[in-house]
């Protein structure tokens, strides 16, 4: 069992350090990718050091991808190595969280059409067209799919988030 | 089963969103108090509203007391009725969460004398002059007073915090 976080300059601050120490009180281990190695810095001024580059992911290692919102997705859907581990996890049918701006990854992949997602309001709008179907609440569970709106939100993305994680992890077991 | 965060502008935005989202998570109702109600304001800007004033609080609804770090305990340390909240939970016996420079309010107190703690290096000294034993370490857990010394340490301070309130509770229902 081990977690994945895929983000840049310009995260939403909670929305990375919440499901980080959430995961690590879990005892799970935690990767954090992003374009390349080395410190990354939040809205709000925290810094994460981000131990891997994208090239350098390999998806199989991975039983959960979490994507934290803020500025970051603007410039992570625009990367195809990105986009190619996220469409990884997707077919492979692996846990996927994301949050506020975080689903605008989700869409870049093309994979979102009768998803039942949520996201960041301001992006409702997108999440439709590409054929999602929006519900405005705090956590949407859609299968391997995770999704809330924002930092308020992060309690109810976690539990649901290490609820299935804990399922996963009996599967494996059985 | 009830908590209570007591804190102030310049808190450190981690060192209450993690404990108060880890608290909902759990399903577990939190009150914040601060000097007057209403909405203080983090460190990296963050803000968070009080839904209680000082005055208000009544120890005897809670369980569990959290005290987050940053420039707030310097400023509560100095209130005389946190003091006496404070206080009422010590002498309680009831489990008290501290982290940072949180220990400092708990230095004013008085009662810190032989109690194993941590809290941030800076404070250390000071601890020790209290009669605190003080150990650099992520998490100091003893009997009802659990304390840490910075963020980092929030995975291995909630860990610790939810179990000793699922104890707690066990208690309770026996």
């Amino acid at each position: 069992m081990r977690a994945l976080i895929i983000s840049a300059d310009g995260f939403e601050d909670t929305e990375l350090l919440y499901p980080l120490y959430r995961l690590i009180e879990e005892g799970v281990p935690v990767d954090i990718a992003s374009i390349k190695r080395g410190n990354i810095k939040g809205k709000h001024g925290y810094v994460v050091s981000a131990n891997l580059s994208i090239e350098e992911v390999v998806p199989e290692n991975y039983q959960l991808l979490i994507l934290p919102g803020g500025k970051a997705p603007s410039i992570l859907r625009e990367n195809p190595l990105v986009l190619d581990v996220v469409k990884k996890f997707f077919k492979e049918n692996k846990l996927i969280g994301a949050l506020c701006h975080g689903p605008q990854i989700l869409v870049s992949t093309g994979l979102v059409a009768n998803r039942r997602m949520t996201g960041y309001k301001s992006i409702a709008t997108e999440l439709k067209e590409a054929g999602a179907r929006f519900e405005d609440t705090e956590v949407v569970i859609d299968g391997n799919l995770i999704t809330s709106r924002m930092p308020a939100d992060l309690p109810y993305f976690m539990r649901a988030i290490i609820k299935a994680l804990k399922s996963a992890q009996k599967e494996e077991e059985l």
